[in-house]
Formats: C-alpha cells, structure tokens, sequence
C-alpha cells in the first residue's frame, strides 16, 4: 500500500495499480456495476492527453522531458498495454471526472517511470485542460468512432434489401392496410421501400453526428478557456486531427458547447428514430413469415435455430426478435439520455457519463443487431410465390380497380357478393358481363393492378 | 373596466367579468391553449372553498355572515351558474395558484354581494389555506370522482369477455407463440385471459386510487399548517368527505404529501400498465381479424364504417385502432407525469398542473376508449368456426401431443414430414402403423389435444 | 332525418347537416374527447381537393362541370364557411378515413347544389385519391403550416437573448459546475450560450422540416398510384404547390413513403430536443433568480403575478414553470409517436391520428409558450449585479487562475484556508508574499479571471 | 468438434463444452453484447429443473435413474460449477428458449455422465416443461431473489433519514416553494418528510413483487398445460418453493399468466416510481448544499472525492449525480419494458428477455445506487446552521404569519418594504407599533413559525 493524499485527505492506494487516490475513491463510491467506461472514451482521452502533452510544450508550458515521458505513456496505452488500469465506471458520479483523472494518474505513473522529475497527474498530465472539456470531446470523438460500424451494417442492410427488391421484383403479392386486405403490390416495391426508409436513416445520423465534431476542447472549466494558453487553444484541436481522423472543429461559443448536450440528444434522436424503424421492419419480417401453416406464410425466414424445446419441429423469427428488443432499448435510453440532457445545470451537464454511455452501448447494439438481421435473415429471404399468387387470385379487394368504371358503391356491392359467394371478382364480372372480357383479362393483368403497367386507353374503352 | 392592484401593481380588470386581477394575469401569461382547467377539478376546488368556509366559522375565524355568503356563492358555482368564470388554464405556471386564486376571486365576488362588508378572496375564501393544499387535494379528489367511469367500463369489458369465452367455449384454435403456429387452444380460453387480464388491471387500480385518498388538506403552504387554527386542521376534511363522498384521509406527515407526487406517479403508472394490455389486446383483435381473404381471418369484428375512400367494401378494425392510440398517449403522457413529479423541488412540486391534467385526459380517454371498444367491438364479436377447424386440423405442430410418446427428435421428424408432404399427422400416423389407430383418435380430439380432457390411460397404452 | 347507405348498412343522418353517413359513424365510433382534427389539417385537405379537382379535371377524368363546384365548395370552406360541418375527431381509428371522408361528404353535398348531376364524395370529391395518401400529406402540410410561428418564436428568443447577452456583458459572477462555485464567468458569456444553443434547435427544426416537404400524394392506397391517372400523378404535387405555397416534392418512392412515419419521427425528435434545451434553460433562470433572499438572486426575473394565495408578497418564476411543463409534455408525446410509428404494419400506418394530433399541439404548445417566455420573462431580465459582484470577490475557486503558478496542490491548500478563515484568496496572497502584488492584481481583475484578457507576459512573470 | 443435429440441420459444436447445438446457434444468432443472462435467472431454472426432474420422477414419468442423474447435474450448477457453460446471452430473441435449452443442455450433458442411458435435453431434463413457462417463472424468480437488497438498502435509507431528522429537529430554516422564499419549516421536517416518501415506495415494491409470485410452471407451451402430467401440474410449484422459499403461487389462469407481462409493468412502474422519488431527493440535497460560498449552502454533505481536475479544492456532490442517473436509466428502462410488453402477441410475449434484463439490472442499480447514496452520503450529512439561521432571521416572507392579524394585503406592503428597505420583519413591526412587542416576540420566535407551537391566544389577542 503507497498513501496518497488529495484535497479530502490521506488514503491507502494499491502498491501494485497504476491509477491513484482520485480512482480508488471512485471505485469505492460508485461500485454500480462492473461496467467500466467505454474503451472508446478511454482511447479517446488518451489521445487527447497525448495531443495536449505536444502542444503544451510547444506552447513553453510543459517542459520537453515531461511532455515526452507522457507521449511515451499514452503511446503504450493506446497500444493496450496496461488496459486493467483503466477501471473508472460507466455509470458514476463526478461529470467524467472520475475518468479523467483514471487517465491522468495512470499516465502520470507510467510517465514518471521516465523522467527524472515526477509527472504530476493535475498539473502535467491535465495541463491546460479540465474534465469539462477532455471528457465530453472524448465521449464524442468515442461516438463518431463507433458510427462506422453502425453505417456500414446499416450499407449492409440497404444492399441486401435492394437485392431482394431485385430478386422479388415479379412478386405480386396482395397489400395490405390496417391489416385488411388491400390493392396488389409486389415484393419488388416492398423491399425497395425498406431499403429507401433505411437510407434516410442512414442519412439522419450522418447529418446528426456531423454536429458530434464540434467539441469544446480548449474550454477548460466552463469553457472561458482558463488557464489555457493562448497557442493550446488554438492549435490543440488541430493537433488531436492530426493523432485521429476525426475531423473535430473547435466549437465558436466554447461556453455554449461545455455546458449543453443537445447534439447529443439529436444523435440519440436519430438512433431513436433507425431504432423505431428496425422494429417496423422486424414487425413486418415476423408478420409476414407468420405460419407454417396458419399464418400469412407470404415470407420465409431462413430457419436459424429450434424454436421451443417442448414443441418439436416448430421455428422461430429469433433474428427479428432480437432486432426488436434492441429497439426498445434504445427507444427508451432515448428517454434516459433526454432526461440527463434537460437536467443540466448552468455552467456543467454532470449527467454526460450515462448520456455518452447509453449513446455508445446504443450504437454498438444497432450495429451487431443490424448485422445479425442481414447476415442471419434478410440475405436468406424467400417468398412462397404460391400462397402470394393464391391470395391475389382471391382478393375481392382487387376490385378497386373497377372504381372508375362502375364507381365506388356499385363496386362495393360487387366486391361484398365476391367475399360471400366466394367467386372471384373477374368471374364475377365475366358472369355479369357488364365489361367486355379483354378488359377484364386486362385490368387484373399483374401488371395493371400493381400499376406497374398503365391501363390501356382501348382495353379501358368507355372509362367514365 | 375596474382597477384592482396586487403585489405587482394596478391592473383594469374586465367590468363584466366575476374573476379579478390574479385570473387576469393569468390568462395573460398562459396563452398556451384555450384548454381550461378541468371541470371536476374546479368542482373539488369549491367544495374544499365550502367546506373551508363552514369549519373557519366554527372555529371562529371567520365572521358568520362571510360563511354564510362565501357557502351560498359556492353552492351557486357547484349548481354549474357562472361556469365561464372559471377560465384557468390547464396548462400553467403558479403551481396551481391561478386556479385557486381564480376561484377565491369569483367566490369573493359573488359572496360580496349577499354581505355588508367585503368579501376578501384570500383573507376571507381563502382562509386557512394555501394553493399548496387546496390545489394538489382538488386534483386528487378530481382524479377519484373520474375514476368511476373508468372501473365501469372495465367491468363492462371484462364482462363482455367473459360472455364471449363462454360463446366460444368449444372454438378450437391453433394458438401461436412467436407469431407461428402452436399447440391448440380454445377461443374461450383466449377470451378468458383476456378477461383476467383486466380484472388485475382493476385491481392495479383501485389500489393506486387508494393512495390518492390521503391529502395534505390543512397543511398550508408547505405542510406546517402555517395560519390555519388547530380546529380547523383537525375538522377540514371531515367536512369535505361531509360533503362529498370520497372518504378522504389527512395525511400523516403533511410536509412529505405537500412536496411529494409519488402516489400520482403511482396512479399514473397503473394506468400506463392499463394501457399497455388494451394495446396488447387491440393488437390481437386486429391480428385476428385480418383478412377477410389473406389474413388470419378467425375472428370478425363487427364493422363499423366503410373502411377506405378509394377501396370499395374494405372494412378495418377501426375500433382497436382508436385504442392503440390511446393507449400509446397514456403511455407517452405517464412519461411526462414521471418528468414533472421528478422535477420537484424542495418543499414543492410546481408542475402538478400539467401532472393533473395529463392524469385527468388519461382517465378520460381510456374510459371512453374502452367504453367504445366493448360496446363497438368485443360484445359483437363472432368466430369464424370453419377457418379455425381448418387451422386446427392441418396443424404439423399438434404434433406436440406426440412427443412423450415418440420422443422430440422422432417427433421433429414426423413435423417436418407433414408439412413437406402437406399430410396432416393424424393421416400420417395411420399410415406408419406406429400408434393404434384408437390412440391417434384419442390425442387428436379437440378436448385433448387442447388439455381439456386428460390423456386415457388405457387409449395411452404405453406411454414411455 | 336522411337515410344513407354504405358498405355497413343503412344509417339515418342528420337532416341539417352537410357531412354524411361516413362521418356520422366515425362521431358514434370515436367519442374520445370534443377535440376536433385540427383546423390546419382540415385546412390543407380541402387544398388538395380542389387541386385534385381541377387536376382531373385537366386529366379528363371528371367533368368540367363538378370540378367547377368542387373547386367552389373548398373555396367557400377555406374561407371559412360551414366550419361546423368538419367534425371528425382528432383521436380516431381508421387511419384518417374519417377525416378524408368527412371532407369528401361535406365538398359533395355542397358541390352537389349547384350541379345538375351530383357530386360523388368517393368517385368524384375523392377521384385519383386516397386516405391513404390525402391524409398524411395533408397532416405535413399542416405541420409545414404551423411552424413559421415556431421559428419566429424561437428567432425573437434568440434576438432577445443576444441583447440581454450585450446588456450583461461586463456582469461578471461565479460559474457553477454541478452546482459547485466554479471559476468566473459573465452574465453575456451566459445569454450568449443560450442563444447559440436555440439557434441550433432552429436549425434542427429546419432541417426535419424539409423532409415533411416529401409527401406520397399521388400514391392512392398504398404507393403504386392505383386509380390515379397518369397525367394526374405528375401534376397533382404541382398543383398543390400552386395553391400553397409550401415547395412540397412528390416522394420518389411511393410505396415508402405511403407506409412509414419516420420523417414524422424525426421532426417530432427535433421538437423533443428544443424542449429538452427549453427545460434546461428555465430550469436555469429559476435557480438564478431564485430568493429573494435565500437563494442565489443573481436574476431578477420580471414579476408577473402575485405568488401565492397564503403568501402575501411572493413572486414566482411563473413563465419558466409553464415552459418546463410544455416541454415535459412534448418530450412525453415524442415517446407516443414513437410508439405510433413503430406500430405502422406493412402498408399503411393506421396510426397517424395521433402522430399528427400530438405534433401539431407540440408545435403550438412550443410556440406559444417560447412567445410568452420571451416576451413575459427573457425581455424584462435584469440582473443583481451586487450579488453578483459580492460572489465573485470572496471565491475561493477563483484561486485556479493560480494553479499554474503555483501548482494544483498548494493552491488546493490555499482555496482550503480560505474557505476555513473566511479570508478572499487575493487578501491571502498579499498576506502570505508569495506573488507580486502586481500580478494578484492582474490576475484577478475581471477580465483575466473571465479569460476575456490574455494574462499579462510581464506580470506573469515566473509562470511555470 | 462433436457433431450435433437438430430440426435445422447438422453443426459441429466444440468438443469441450457442456452445452450444445441449441446453444451454439445462439451465440452466433445474438452476438450483440458480452452481457449473459443473469445468473439469478439461470440458477432459478436450474432450481426449476431440479423439481421438475423430482416431479416427474414421482408421476411416473421419468425414470429414477435420468431423474438422480438429472437432480445431481443441478446440485452441481447450483454450487457455482460449470459456470462457464451458462452462456446465453442476455439480449437475444427466441423468448428464452435459448436459455432453457443452455439449462437443458448443460443439464443434459452433466447428467449423461451418470447414467446408462443418455438423458435428454428435451424428452428428459426439459419433460413437462416449456420455455414459456420455466422462463418466465424463472424471470420472476430471479426479479423476487434481487429484490431483498433493494429492500435492505431502502431499510437502512430510511432509517438513516429518521436519524438524521432527529439530529436535525430543531433546525430551523426557510422553506422553498417554486425555488422562491416561503414560510420556515426545520431540517427535521425535511428529512421525515424523505423518509416518509421512500417508506411508500417500499409498499408499493412490496406490493407489486407480491403478483410476481404468481407463475404459470405447469402451463408449458401456451398455458394449456399440455404434455404434463397432472401429477406434475398439480406438484411443481410446491416442489420448486420446497427447493427455494419464495412463496410462489401457480396461476389460477395459465393461459393468461403466460402471456401478459403485467405483473412485469407493474413491478418496472414501482421501480420507476422508486427512481422518481431517488431523483428528486438528490436534486434537493445537491441544491441545500450548493456552494460552498455562492449557493444555498445550508446543508454539507460529506466530502467524497476531488471534484476536478483543474479546479484545486473544488468537491462536487458526486454521489447524488450518481443517484439521479441510475434513475434516469430505470424511467427510460420502464419505457422499454412497457413497449416490450405491449408487443407481446397473442399466446406468448416473445420479448420478456429485454424485460427480465432490464427488470434486473434496475434492481441492482438501484439497491447499490441506495447503498452508497445512504453510507457515503446521507449518514454523514451536516447543516449549516449558522447559515439556516441567517436565512430566517432575515426572511420577509416570515410575515405571512402576520396575514390573520393584518390581512394579505397589508402584509404585501410590509413584505415588500422589508424587501426593499433591508430591514427585518419583527424590527419593522417594532418600528411601526402596529403589534405589540410579545406578540411580535411571540409570532416570530423559531416553534411559532414554523407551527410546531401553536399561536397563544392572549399573546394572538385581537386576532380578526
């Protein structure tokens, strides 16, 4: 045991933990979960430690020895050596603090190993910079490094949705509307319109997340910049680019940015928005795959694993269902994050550690959850083209397309006598002869009633 | 216009109107929208105003002919005289204050013309009182006399259901976990746990309705009772349960229900679960009934209007659907409540307004939600017998029954066998000459297969 | 009394009334609450009748003489006539068939006066068209309507924010981080971080808006533009445009944007996100006002009305209260529309009642309550510059300006001695010796604390 | 690698594991996070397993031999061996069955060691039993053995409150409604006043827990109970209370009890509350302890760690921000049980996994966030005295006590003089002779203001 001693007092520190006083209290009171910060945030923080050692001694504030010894020890860490040292909770108190100063007094330990004068945590490693600035720069720069896997399963996604689009193109199926049968569409036009829902949202997080570049490093405490040198300020942010491609941009109102978290709400918005879609779309798969046998049995869902261990043969839509609790997940750490957000208080939001670690789990659980429905369900789609040719065979409610020749009541009534005397519409009309029989050959052509293919003017004849 | 003066200065009042400057100002700084405070609220308000009235003249702080008159003005109010008096916004800053100072002001109004000196709103109406009290006891006793209305329709509903268990007793269904096809089951037993469902929904209520009981009525400002005689701390709501009959309690700590909204997050909650099973309920009825042609189509809903403007004879579950949404703002709403009550500060809760009001329209909608369900759709419910016999006897998975004889694995087989070669167990069982044909009968009987009636010794023969 | 017919039955409807037997059911089906679609929503319905009038009518496909009356029927209801007559109830099932019709019914009994043939509410008001498609893109174009008002609410919070900012821009007090004295700040740095963050809420507000711009108008039922002409489908969007002018763009993909709501999701989450940063910012303005006497009273928020009925002389921060009660509402309600959306079911969302009903009243609510913010509370700020001054001078923390200086241990030693002796930190200083007295000056002028003033090269002095 | 079948098809499963196919597809369908399912939900099942296999031995149904096997292979599991092979993971779909048949396999696999004939997953460890109903009667279970330690931590919480509201009885000090001034109150009162809250929330814990001892074990597949004896229907509940004493009660309704998540909603709607009321608390006590210098600053909580890294001697209330967020997750966590349970379909919620995960996360959550919220902060909470006296000594509106002998509007203009002039209520009052001294003495000495003391009446004298 080493005794440290802090503004509280003296207190008995491993001898063999890289980290100091300021962890150990952490550990000791927030001892929620074993849950340790996001490695992301924690890389993040590293870099930004290892950038600021550059620039304040480029800056004449940091002696070169110093500077060097703190490069070296981050390097080490960011090589993930030393990993268990990096302890602080996800879930704490202390607005990121507790991280901060995890990282601060592990690189200033490693650090003093290599310099002839001890690194000092608060004034060497944390030089120029306060949590308030470190740790919210770090929380964004982890959610932007998490994004990429997000939109790749999600270009993943749209790929193999576009294929089965392609690949169901001739599909007439019967469409469906508050769950009644409605007018015929394809399983083309329904695996298009996924696709083009999923595309927006990927389109929405990107807009969301480029607001996650604009970070508040340089800020220090409430973001007047104190006790920050005049050149950190200006070349810190260029410098944590130049470490990692991120693309930051030093925020204009370094204030505003440090105390407020409203791109961090929209960036959960727009993960709360993909969420709800995903699960419309599970929805949809779990619908439509409904069965074997007394169920719509339109889809099929390639078999993943036995569905019951007391009903033999039976399979489940285990993919889509585990899509859909992942949605609900995030739909309601939306709230969690929103509620963090508004209680905020003036200078500081010290509610950022649970924002950035719902925003960070709820990226990665999209991401794998994405990649499982493509890899594990949509790539392996087919549809029963018999049941779907059946039930449009059947469909009374095709006669919609009668309206504009018979209007809207008469339809009606022909459309009730179908459901009753279980006839087809088109035999129906072939029986009543009211229109002449190439038109009716023509109006419940696929084509036609899926208005992929225009009425045609001599077949329509007397049309209104 | 007349002048009245208050802390913030003199303002012109309109002459025709009986509130004065307080509900003035109000209305002024709350143009939120043209929703007034609700009617049973305003109600509760003046009853507590009656009462207060009564006991303050018993105990002598206040001059009999003011009682007198303050009681004859607020028995006016309660015969529904003057209503437009009462223009409080619903959604409100003042914690309540303009509610209470608007009905203080019209009563003062009204009282003073049946007395020689003045009537005072707050020396006089408001005696012994705070908003702090009177408004959080007004909101309670307002949500217990909307309460009624809602446990009526729930006892009309769960009664409805139950008739319709007993109708389809004898239904045979193929049940569905996980949207595929399951062991049989019974519409009676499906109508049945619907029934029990809300029955515990019942209870869930009437137990949170419980706590609403308990009020800080003579606790003043802040719980101390400040300004209000002991006589009238120990009588005040003994003479409002006089004068209506919600069997109202005083609180025990009266600091704790003045500045706590636990027992209105409680009641919230109670009714967000309600919701979440009608949600859950409509979800099955709509599943249920899809269709007519390709859907489910073992249940018909009794239609209620033409279901689309372009598809002719589409009927939809438009009732289900109301109730979805109804249950998804209750839902939304108990989100807002549990906002609001956390937002609390110290020695009071300012946002019981909005608190209030959401749990009020909550009562409301879901009151008249269910009373439209049951009335509109569950008492006309019919089964479609046939498409149900037809599921139940093509079924791969009744298979199930199979298992303790043949084994999981055996019996996996023979499911997968009847639903490649499209030949229903049963058959396929007399042709493999594994069970006696007697036996076969015996599982597939619709009272055995859905465990109504145990499995025969004897026709079991050698089970294991 | 008039006898009607549909698909259901025959129905008596009101002899006076210009709706019809559609929207007499929907009345019976849905008695929720009295609260009526909402006016703009009705509104742009009846734009897209008559633009869908005069379309066909230029397609061929209805009568000159009925699009002329049509066109006068919607003309003599946008300007106000028959109001009564648009019933349909905001929470409703059917997907807003009941909205769609009731316009329909209303347009052809009206047109039908002044037509030698009548007008048809399906085949002819509703001709090319759907609910399907009418609806949501009337329910856009009414929330395209409605946030000018938003916008300018927010633009006149900004430019009163900005000015508050300039008038307080030499104010100088205690920063505050969770809650704790913090380093020195300025009231203009404070108002200036509030107007930069709603700045970027408009920006948000904007952004999502412009997707409200896609609508599915010439898709009918369900995207594939079914009975719908196709001279019609091209120039319908177009015509709408030229009546209103709200640049909406038909959606590329019908079918998409006919089944899903996730542009409705995302405005709603930019609503959710202005309310998040609203709370805080009230939040904020009723803990810097709060006192007047124990509190923090470095705010003096303008009074607007007496306080309390039991009180006499208090004064609440009445218009942050409504704020934060608005904005707990909205971000409730983000929650029901997420639900709503997620429950859309292949095709069609039948939800989207409630989705417009609560958008619309967000927007509204918001609007309404940022006006009255601003113009009851943000515009008559002043601020305590005493208090203000009073907190800065005896700060301990403003000792941080020293740690460079002296290191963060000794002047954790500092801030604890006089925060125990009660002795300023500058007072301390010059007692001790260490520092120039110059430089204890410099660094605690206003200016250098605040960081607006480069700490002086010559009076630093031995920096670091 | 040893190479298993099921109804999928063949797969090589490592040969050093104990589970098997079904488990191995599992992993590779979820592969979303590290998380497995909680271990007291495993052991629950084990427990289960264990009866179940005693049960059925007993009925006849299982053959002793498979039975003793099966009893030890749980006895093993349940001392803590072969943990490692209890690895489904905790976000998944397949409503359990992945985490039965890790059990059943596992079990399986460890039993076959002991016996001459293998025993099997299904037809043996599994036999009377299906996931839908071990799983979730093994959720409850697991929520109902999580629950003893909240209930604890909420015990010594409480009673740390009481503690403290005894050492605090006497101080007296301002009370705050809406953050503005009002009548005094003690610190006693607060502290009760939390005290008083939190022992609610423990009934309404106690209460909703109480329903989740009602399981539907024996109902299997969809509540019908098919396949299981009615020997084991009738003795597995008991059997599984005689392993463990959780008094739980088989379900009158099985179908019901299988499919509605309720009781689920409501215990996550009792947690919310719980998370409300947590929130609240410590937003109060990190207001009371504001400051040090520009705050409230009347009441200190025990200093816990550092509060920054730039700030020398800064302390920040780390341990109530750590409160609010793990309430912040519980209320967005009750959002995703409701939607995960509003989405159960018909005979089975196929989303209890996200249920029973965040059910008991949040119940761990919060019984640590209690524990240290009441050891490292409550137990050692201090008051300002000095402060609190300060405060009510000079407080203006103190004088409401003098609204009964002056009336509301002459105190107004006594408030506000005092305001303006800085001159003490009980001083002006001696300055004006309105009152007379002992009255004054009276009225404003510490137990009469804060109505602990009622007014005497010869002191009172003329009042009204």
């Amino acid at each position: 045991m080493r005794i440290e001693e802090d503004c509280i007092g003296k207190l008995a520190v491993d001898e063999d933990v890289l980290y100091g006083i300021h962890t150990t209290r952490a550990l000791a009171n927030f001892p929620i979960s074993h849950e340790r910060t996001d490695p992301l945030l924690f890389k993040s923080l590293i870099i930004i430690k290892k950038a600021a050692a550059q620039v304040n001694a480029a800056a004449g504030t940091l002696a070169a020895p110093k500077a060097k010894a703190i490069v070296a020890a981050c390097n080490s860490l960011l090589m993930g050596e030393h990993n268990d040292a990096l302890v602080a909770p996800a879930i704490q108190g202390s607005a990121g603090t507790s991280v901060n100063m995890n990282v601060n007094e592990v690189i200033a330990n490693l650090a003093s190993h290599h310099t002839a004068k001890p690194v000092h945590p608060n004034d060497d490693v944390n030089q120029s910079q306060s949590t308030n600035d470190t740790y919210p720069t770090a929380g964004k720069m982890a959610a932007l490094q998490a994004l990429p896997s997000l939109q790749q399963a999600l270009t993943f996604l749209v790929k193999s949705l576009l294929t089965k689009a392609d690949e169901f193109a001739d599909v007439v199926k019967v469409g469906r509307t508050q769950l009644q049968d409605a007018v015929p569409t394809t399983f083309g036009h329904t695996f298009q319109a996924y696709a083009h829902l999923f595309q927006r949202d990927q389109v929405r997080l990107t807009r969301a997340a480029d607001d996650l570049r604009h970070v508040n490093l340089g800020g220090t405490a409430i973001g007047t910049g104190l006790n920050a040198s005049p050149y950190y300020r200006e070349h810190i942010v260029g410098q944590v680019n130049h470490l990692i491609d991120l693309n930051l941009e030093q925020a204009e109102d370094l204030v505003d940015a440090t105390q407020n978290c409203d791109v961090l709400v929209a960036f959960s918005g727009a993960m709360k928005g993909l969420a709800t879609d995903l699960s419309k779309f599970a929805n949809d798969l779990r619908l439509l795959s409904s069965g074997p046998q007394a169920g719509l049995n339109e889809l099929h869902l390639p078999p993943k694993q036995a569905g019951s261990s007391i009903m033999p043969g039976k399979v489940n839509p285990v993919i889509p269902e585990v899509v859909n609790q992942i949605a609900f997940q995030v739909i309601g750490q939306d709230v969690t994050i929103s509620m963090a957000a508004e209680a905020g208080q003036l200078e500081l939001n010290a509610f950022e550690p649970i924002i950035f670690r719902d925003l960070l789990q709820g990226e990665r659980y999209l991401a794998r959850g994405i990649d499982t429905l493509t890899a594990n369900c949509v790539t392996g789609l087919t549809v029963n083209r018999q049941q779907c040719a059946e039930n449009v065979g059947h469909s009374a409610i095709s006669a919609t397309i009668l309206s504009p020749y018979l209007g809207y009541e008469a339809t009606t009534k022909l459309v009730k006598t179908s459901l009753k005397k279980h006839v087809a519409i088109p035999e129906l009309l072939r029986r009543q002869h009211q229109l002449p029989d190439t038109l009716i050959a023509h109006l419940f052509s696929p084509d036609v009633m899926t208005n992929e293919e225009p009425v045609q003017k001599e077949a329509a004849g007397n049309k209104r």
